[in-house]
C-alpha cells in the first residue's frame, strides 16, 4: 500500500507486446489488456495501439468502479529523454527515432503522460515495495533479449543528467568479446543475454556442434529458450554457451559490487527469473571477483513483482513527476 | 577557500611513502614532510614514523605562525574501515590486518583523526575545489601502481555501508584475463596497473621480445616506466602491452559511462598524470563502448591537484567528521 498514491495507467511498451492496466496504491494491477507492437506497421500505427488500449483500460476501469486514474505512465527500453517524454532510439522498436511519444498520448487521451525507461522504473517499484524495499543501495539487473538495469543509491534513483545511468549491461566485462544490440564491443550483454545465448545457438548449428540442438530445433530459427532446453537434456556444448553467459552476467555483477558496494541486487527478466541456478553462478562469480566485504554484504534476491514491475514501478514515478510538474 | 572549513593535519599513507602536511581553509598545502614508509619493518615501526611525522608537521605550523590543526586526516588504500578508523588489510603495506589506525594516531599525538580511503578523499578534493567543482555525477580514476576511484552520485560521495564504492579498478574488463594484486581475475587494474604493465614488460624480456627493452633495463628489474620509454623510442611490443592497458582503462570508463552516466572523469595518479596519450585512449574506447548521449556528456579532466589531491580532500572531510561526531 502507498498511501501517498493515487492511482495511475500504466503502459509497458515493449518490443513483442504493448501491456497496460490500472495500478492503484494498493499495488493491485488490474483491468489489464495486451496488444502486439507489430512495429513493422510503422510508428504512427503503433501510438495508435498505445493510445487505444490506454483508452480501454480506462474505460474498462471505470466500468470496474475503480477510482479514476491521475496519469499515464510508460515504460520503455532506452535510450529516451524521460523530461521531454521522447523515445530516441530503441534497438528493439524498428524505425522509431525521437518519437515524443509522451505528448502524443497525452494530447489523445486527455491525461498528463509521462514516459521512463522501463529498468528505471522496475528498481522503483522494488526498491519501494519489493525485495529491496528499505535499502539504500539497490541494483536492479534484468535478463532476457538484453540486458538492463536500474540503480538506486544513497537512497536516491540515479537517472543521470541523461537519464540513462542504470545501465549495466553495458558494462565491458569481455575486451575483445562480440557485439552487442547496439552494435558495441564486448559488453554483458552480448555474452549473457537471449540475444547472444540464441546467436551461439546458432553458430553451434552451423558447425555442427549440437545434435540435440539440432533434432530440438527441427529446422526452426534457434532461441535461448532452446539452447536452454538442450543444455537441460545434457547437451555439453550447450551447457558451455549458458556457463559462459552467467559468467559475464557474475562477473558483470561482481564488477557492479566492488564500484558501487550495493547492499542487494534484485534479479529479474524472463532468463533472471527463469534459470534457477543464475543465482548462485552469480554469486559464484562475486565471491571470485569481488572484493570480501561488498561480497558478503550484498544479497540475491527474485525480483517480487516478476512481469509487473515496471507497471508496478510506474506509480510511484507517475505520482512524483505530476507533483513536480505542478 | 574553504570558508566553512578549519585547519587540519593531513597524512597520505602509501605503500613507499608518507606524507604530511598542514592544509588551511584556503587549501594551502603546508609545512610538507615526508618519510619512507618501510613496512618491512612492522606495523609498529610504521605507525611510530605516523605519529611522528604528525607531531614534527603540528610543530613545523606552530613555528610558522599557522592556524592550529583541529583534527588530524589520514588517507590510505582500502580495504579500510573509515567509521572504526581500522586499515583492514591493504595490498601494499605487507603484514597490516585490522590495524586500528585512527585511534592509535589520535591518542599518540592528541587531535582527533579519522581514517579515509586515498580515493575517497580524492573526488572530495577535486569535487569541492577542483576539477569537478559544481558537477553531481563525478568519477575520479586514479592510475598508477594499481588503479582506484572514487564516485560523487546525484550531488553526494558514494561510499557504501562497507566504505568500499568506488573501486572501479576491480571492475571485470576482461573474463579470462590476469589477476590483479588482489588475486581476483581479469579486472581493469590487472590489464592497466603500472604493476600490470611491468609484468608484462618482464614476460616480453624473458621470451626476448624486445631488445630495446633490454637496453634499457640492463640487468635492472623492469617496471612500468622503463616499458613506457621503451615504446616512446619506439619499441613495437612494448607499445602493444601500454595500448592494450589503456584499453582497458578506457573499456573499464565506458562501463562507468554506461552505468553511472557521469558528468566529468577526473584522472589522476602518477601514470594517469604522465601519460598524456591517456586521456585520448580512454575518449576512443568510450566513443567505441558507451551510448551516445552520455559518451558526449562525459568530460575527461586531468586532476586539479595532482600528488596533493588526496591531502587536500582530507580537509572537508575533517571538518565534516568533526561534525558528526560532534
Amino acid at each position: 500500500m502507498d498511501e501517498a498514491a493515487r492511482s495511475i495507467l500504466a503502459i509497458d511498451l515493449g518490443g513483442t507486446q504493448i501491456r497496460a492496466a490500472h495500478v492503484s496504491p494498493d499495488l493491485v494491477v488490474a483491468c489489464r489488456r495486451a496488444v502486439e507492437t507489430r512495429d513493422e506497421e510503422g510508428v504512427e500505427a503503433v501510438i495508435g495501439r498505445i493510445c487505444a488500449i490506454a483508452r480501454a483500460v480506462r474505460d474498462d476501469a471505470q466500468t470496474a468502479g475503480l477510482p479514476d486514474p491521475v496519469g499515464i505512465g510508460i515504460s520503455s527500453p532506452g535510450p529516451l529523454d524521460r523530461w521531454e517524454g521522447v523515445v530516441v532510439a530503441p534497438p528493439n522498436l524498428d524505425g522509431w527515432r525521437d518519437v515524443p511519444l509522451a505528448a502524443r498520448v497525452e494530447e489523445a487521451v486527455g491525461l498528463p503522460t509521462f514516459l521512463e525507461r522501463d529498468t528505471q522504473a522496475a528498481v522503483m517499484g522494488e526498491w519501494r515495495y519489493g525485495a529491496a524495499k528499505g535499502a539504500d543501495d539497490v541494483v536492479y539487473v534484468t535478463v532476457s533479449t538484453g540486458i538492463g538495469g536500474g540503480l538506486v543509491l544513497n537512497g536516491q534513483p540515479l537517472i543521470g543528467k541523461d537519464g540513462s545511468a542504470g545501465e549495466i549491461g553495458h558494462i565491458t566485462v569481455d575486451l575483445d568479446g562480440p557485439l552487442c544490440g547496439d552494435g558495441m564491443p564486448g559488453h554483458a550483454e552480448a555474452i549473457g543475454s537471449g540475444t547472444a545465448i540464441a546467436r551461439e545457438g546458432r553458430a553451434l548449428l552451423e558447425r555442427n556442434g549440437s545434435p540435440a540442438l539440432a533434432t530440438l530445433a527441427d529446422g526452426r530459427d534457434v532461441d535461448a529458450a532452446l539452447v536452454a532446453r538442450a543444455a537441460d537434456e545434457g547437451d555439453a556444448a550447450c551447457q558451455q554457451i549458458l556457463d559462459r553467459a552467467w559468467t559475464a552476467i557474475g562477473a558483470m555483477c561482481a564488477g557492479v559490487v566492488n564500484a558501487l558496494n550495493p547492499e542487494i541486487i534484485v534479479l529479474g527478466g524472463s532468463i533472471g527469473c527463469n534459470r534457477p541456478e543464475l543465482p548462485g553462478a552469480i554469486r559464484a562469480e562475486i565471491d571470485k571477483r569481488a572484493f570480501p566485504a561488498p561480497a558478503q554484504r550484498v544479497r540475491i534476491e527474485m525480483t517480487t513483482f516478476a512481469d509487473d514491475v515496471s507497471l508496478i514501478g510506474l506509480l510511484p514515478i507517475v505520482n512524483e513527476r505530476m507533483e513536480e510538474r505542478a
